[in-house]
């Protein structure tokens, strides 16, 4: 795990105050600059050392074989891995006869910033070379939210002791080696060169590389433009050839002077355009940035960020660190999503290549509730996704024998990539998933006409999937037999309550827009036997119980399993996965992550109080967080039932879960599920914010360790912000139209005329629940070298 | 499947009146010859046409990777794959300038005979050339019982029709090439050339080849020496070389002439004796072969089966091809055991090169049972080989963090080789399987030396298992959880009852056995209260019942599934997991193979009659039989609970698995298990044998399809004959002690003055149950083109 010194503490910036080369690959990750688009890794810029060049293009993927040693009906045989293509953030410095290099000669100061507002990675250095001449470095770059194809970057080199003959290479690098992954069965696979070139060219210090890939059928154009400055005499020399496109820029600068480049880098790739438009594309999007140029870029970044911040930041009081951590995570989320524009949202952004660069539940899940509230275009983007790729989830439906869709476990494009079918294909309940997500979305901006389209048709599919995968019993229970549910420790289980209830909530849905959207709906042959179908399933669904304990099992029958043997099992055998096998966890009560849990919160009014608090309590004691997406949704289900310190522990857990490399792969990529459950812990865990799509309902709670938390967010059309003191809640409408709200429980009618603060008591602390012995929140990743092989 | 004529009926032979060549795969298994050592598939001399090439050593095999799209803790990393290795069987023949080759010129007559009581595989060939010479072509086969290494073939020409160059080449051939396998996930894997030359000599017209294997690192040695007679002037020559040692015999032969050549074939391999001690092996085989000569070989192997036959057959009168085809299935069950010595039985004997050769649960359930009460010896060194193997299944479990051992799903050597964990690790129920088939043994020899020594140890070692495998709940009921039965469309379930059941008798036995033998269960660190323990778990074993229906579940929940849509399934969609996923076969009510059912066989005592009637009967109702290891079990419950004509047409699908080629995958090795099933069916079907360790009991009962069933058996040193006839049952005592028996209840001292005859009612019909459509006893095979992945 990080030392919590490892950044500076700053409320808007990310400050590593020097580099550390054992840490790389963390670095790269959070280093990251993507805009949901373009994803670039925080290499350093003159390329080496590394630990994962990365490059990254949302949707460019390879398509890779999926062996089994005992193939089955309906396994998928073709993976996709995301691929690292054209690199074009290099520069290389060469001072008198010395390759910059980190590794070499006197690092003097190496400071990198991250700033959240800005919306750029800078990094300042001063290096004495190996033959003693010393010079400045500051380089400066941003992926433009605005300019969704063009990434920039600033690189100044001053000599500050002395002349020094400086050169500057700036290139396109095709086909960079990459390390060999992990043994993580999940990493990503190894391509060796997958880009076949198309064409390459230069003009003037303009160039430009096309490749395909060779099974997926891709094409991709990267364009790079330069505009140096610095004394005269700068020799400009230029290099084409298939995997290398490269611009050399010479001059000689005297004590004191510098040389500044602005490099002007534009992507595009395409399934279905030709290469030659592509390579019009890409070259037109670098005439609009230069034309732009430098400050103006720069100024559009930061007017784009100030406008997020206003309508999305959270603000606390109390713990620094933690209001950095947010902020981290928030944007993190935000370069993941902003421009992704109708592609998928990866697991991992575009900051590494984990997880082959596949998008799983989270998306609707962790990442688009934030995104709802926050950047709803963002999430109203992601479910058209989800939509386009319907064909190909009505395919996998029939080739498994079932109505309606199945949407992939892991994919890029849509179609399934899962090569564990009890963990993939079983876990039905990613459908539910996409549906609650068109049911959040709509609720939080009333966007009908997304409704009636695209929202419909999810839903409606959805619903079909599980009106056939449920069945009703002699007694007229509605079973779903056979599922796997959140928890990964678990599969292939009857009646899984969470997924029970979100299939059922999936079927009222699809009933509620079918009844909504009438002739809409019958375009989709729904008719009103289907609908009074669904809502005979969804009343009927089987939610178990276990009389004797007063519990919810996580499914029917769990809470008889085996109890796992907490005291025998050593630290260092976490995460469990790597250590046992499957049929041991499976017939355990042992908990990976959230699952019944996750139940409590989404389906709150179900379950009273004293059963949601015992329901925690049982499940606190077993449940081990060997993955990254449970302690955001613990921290919202501890906050609810009373238990403050634990919300906040595992809030601080949730939102530093990279800057402190708690799974030790951060290296791999960024955790944005866990990321985008911050603002969860945050907004539904301490502002009890829940949604019914009637009245937007908050309770909230404010641990004692905080003076104060202030959340903004998007309702509707409207601006809210919620802030939360030790005795006071105030809410503040800060644009739109009046509307009314609950506050634990209790109607508040506001508007724009004031804020309207309400004065409340602490709820009495309930006595604290022990988590299994070194599980307790926080602490995650102490001792835990091996990477968390499923997220 | 096969055309029922293509055999000629005949009690003791297995005639096929000519050649198909669509069908020679199928041939070549059926004839294939074996002595549980060498196993030769039915080839043709000449070598082509084939199907699949083979010649086979028992346990001799090669290591290949096994791949994971997904992998997992404990997955198996290295499979094991049955070699076929260096060829001996060809005996190539060139007439004048052609080579004789059944695709040209006329074949005139083409008859093979499988002889039951010789142990020999007859061909008889008259072919005129291409340029019209005739000859006749008579060769027998034989791999020989008595000498455990050693297989001879006798080839005899005659110029039928006037003067012919007549020259016989006799080879031993390595590295043959193989057909590829099929995209069957469970088929062999494809090795090119596996084998390396160790060493290649002749001495005159005696040849041998030594080889190692690449990766597995065993040796193997053949050697030929040959004997011919003709007229005087046959030239022998000899080439040698890496993979080829040939030996030349060229002569002239008048008309009426002939050319008969006897060759020796010897094998021996090892994985710890160095190749000069194999080749000194393999000559002296040869040597001592060549001693005892042609005839005396022919004689010693009529003899041997003469002793097995005179205590194991199984007479049948009023269904010739039922007799034929259940002498067939005895005869292979003799093939593929009698000399394996503690080496395992593989599901397909060495027959063909399906399911890679591996060794199932079928060893302990299917094919023991019948050699326990035919062929004791067999039977115990099976059961020795598995106590050898112990120390691989104690690692296996120790790597699975359980106590005792987990013997693996599938092997050659005991190393666990499955690659799909839901239907191979989480199956289980092979530890108890090898449990009942010790207590088997020992009930049925009362060899107490075994029990106490290897008995005892294996007894031990899977109670261990199960202790710890299954636990007590809050009320104290022992529960084993996510573990899978016998029936493949079934998985990680709860409470398995089959499973429950047999945990439970391995327990007691285990329990038994210790205090019997409480010297050397104290060597075990077996203790009283470890005693106590398992006793405590038998007690409290978890039973499902589902008080509703009135019906045994399979496992805990099942009777709740989903009812499969047996009415939309198409007859060309079986076996059904080639078309449906494992998603939906597991959480339907849809059964493979008999598992409650087997339960209602093996735990007849604990269900009341009717009960066992209405379990059956409703699992009658959703039971496919995709897998040949049902219908025997089947018959035998079908038997018990009054349904005598299906019992009766599930005999007759078992015995007739291979000979009709039923599951269209008879090419790839005969299903050794079904085949024992038959003797099963007769015997505890028909005859309603059970041993309960204290009394030998029956309970017989005569189908009307039938005049007579007799059957013989050994028993604690005795033989026993039972002749059922419409009205009398008559029981002989062939040999041995007194020893009272039971006939439906009753006891009945038998002693070998008289046979004892009891006249007896035939039990009232019951009304017929209708299996799923299309799947009707007796019909499978119908449409079924495509290959059944697991038996």
């Amino acid at each position: 795990m990080i030392d919590p010194g490892a950044f500076v503490i700053d409320p808007w910036r990310l400050i590593e105050p020097e580099l550390d080369l054992e840490r790389l690959g963390h670095s790269e990750s959070i280093f990251a600059l993507s805009n949901g688009h373009i994803g670039l890794r925080g290499n350093l810029d003159e390329g080496e050392p590394h630990d994962t060049p990365g490059t990254y293009l949302n949707g460019f993927f390879e398509t890779v074989d999926l062996p089994y040693a005992e193939g089955g009906y309906g396994y998928p045989e073709l993976g996709q891995t995301l691929l690292n293509v054209t690199n074009g953030k290099h520069v290389r410095l060469l001072v008198d006869d010395e390759p910059f290099d980190v590794r070499y000669g006197t690092l003097e100061r190496h400071v990198r910033t991250l700033d959240m507002r800005a919306g750029t990675l800078e990094r300042d250095v001063v290096w004495t070379s190996p033959a003693g001449r010393t010079v400045e470095v500051r380089s400066t770059r941003l992926v433009s939210f605005v300019q969704r194809s063009i990434a920039v970057i600033q690189y100044e080199v001053r000599a500050l002791d002395g002349p020094a003959r400086v050169v500057l290479q700036s290139s396109l690098v095709a086909n960079e080696p990459l390390p060999a992954t992990s043994d993580d069965p999940r990493s990503a696979e190894d391509l060796a060169t997958p880009l076949v070139c198309e064409y390459h060219t230069s003009n003037g210090a303009e160039v430009s590389l096309g490749h395909s890939t060779r099974e997926s059928g891709l094409r991709m154009a990267a364009a790079l433009d330069h505009l140096v400055e610095g004394p005269n005499g700068v020799i400009t020399t230029t290099d084409v050839e298939d995997d290398l496109a490269r611009v050399t820029f010479s001059t000689e600068l005297r004590q004191g002077e510098s040389l500044t480049l602005t490099k002007y880098l534009a992507y595009g790739w395409s399934a279905s355009r030709s290469m030659p438009a592509l390579r019009d594309q890409v070259d037109a999007a670098v005439a609009a940035a230069s034309r732009v140029g430098w400050q103006g870029l720069l100024d559009e970044q930061r007017a784009y960020l100030d406008e997020v911040w206003d309508h999305a930041d959270i603000e606390i009081v109390g713990d620094e660190q933690l209001q950095q951590a947010v902020r981290f995570a928030l944007f993190q989320v935000i370069q993941a999503s902003a421009r992704a524009e109708r592609r998928a949202i990866p697991a991992k952004g575009l900051s590494g290549r984990g997880y082959d660069g596949h998008t799983f539940w989270d998306m609707e899940t962790y990442t688009l509730p934030a995104l709802t509230y926050t950047l709803p275009h963002a999430a109203r983007d992601a479910l058209l996704w989800r939509h386009e790729a319907m064909p190909l989830a009505k395919e996998r439906a029939e080739e498994l024998s079932l109505p309606g869709v199945t949407f992939p476990w892991r994919t890029i494009r849509g179609e399934e990539c899962s090569g564990y079918w009890p963990a993939g294909t079983a876990a039905f309940h990613i459908n539910a998933d996409v549906a609650d997500a068109v049911r959040r979305y709509v609720h939080a901006t009333d966007d009908r006409e997304f409704e009636s389209g695209a929202g419909l048709e999810l839903l409606v599919e959805t619903a079909r999937l599980w009106a056939g995968l449920g069945h009703h019993d002699a007694e007229g229970n509605f079973r779903i037999d056979g599922v796997t549910g959140p928890d990964e420790y678990s599969a292939i289980a009857d009646n899984n309550t969470f997924t029970n209830l979100m299939a059922a909530r999936n079927l009222l849905a699809a009933a509620d827009a079918a009844d909504r959207h009438a002739d809409r709906a019958a375009e989709l042959d729904v008719d009103d036997e289907e609908v009074a179908r669904w809502r005979r399933a969804a009343r009927a669904v089987v939610i178990p119980y276990d009389e004797e304990l007063g519990i919810t099992p996580q499914s029917e029958g769990f809470t008889r399993y085996r109890r796992w043997d907490f005291d025998s099992t050593p630290e260092e055998h976490y995460p469990l996965l790597l250590h046992y096998p499957y049929y041991l966890l499976y017939s355990s009560q042992v908990v990976k992550q959230a699952d019944l849990v996750f139940a409590l919160y989404l389906f709150g009014e179900l379950f009273p109080l004293e059963q949601r608090r015992r329901d925690f309590e049982y499940y606190e004691r077993i449940t081990v967080r060997d993955s990254s997406l449970s302690a955001c949704i613990q921290a919202i289900v501890a906050a609810d039932v009373g238990h403050l310190d634990m919300a906040y522990d595992y809030l601080r857990e949730t939102a530093l879960v990279d800057l402190r490399d708690q799974a030790s792969n951060t290296a791999e990529g960024l955790h944005l599920a866990s990321l985008a459950g911050s603002w969860l812990a945050v907004v539904a865990g301490f502002g009890g914010m829940r949604d019914d799509g009637e009245t937007l309902a908050f309770s909230p709670r404010l641990p004692p360790q905080l003076q104060r938390i202030c959340f903004r967010m998007l309702y509707r059309g409207r601006q809210l912000q919620v802030e939360l003191s030790p005795e006071t809640v105030r809410y503040t409408l800060r644009a739109g139209e009046a509307v009314t709200i609950r506050h634990h429980g209790e109607p508040i009618e506001l508007s724009c005329d004031a804020p309207t603060e309400v004065t409340w008591t602490p709820s009495e602390p309930v006595p604290p629940v022990e988590p299994p012995s070194g599980r307790e929140a926080n602490r995650l990743g102490i001792g835990a070298d091996a990477p968390d092989p499923i997220h």
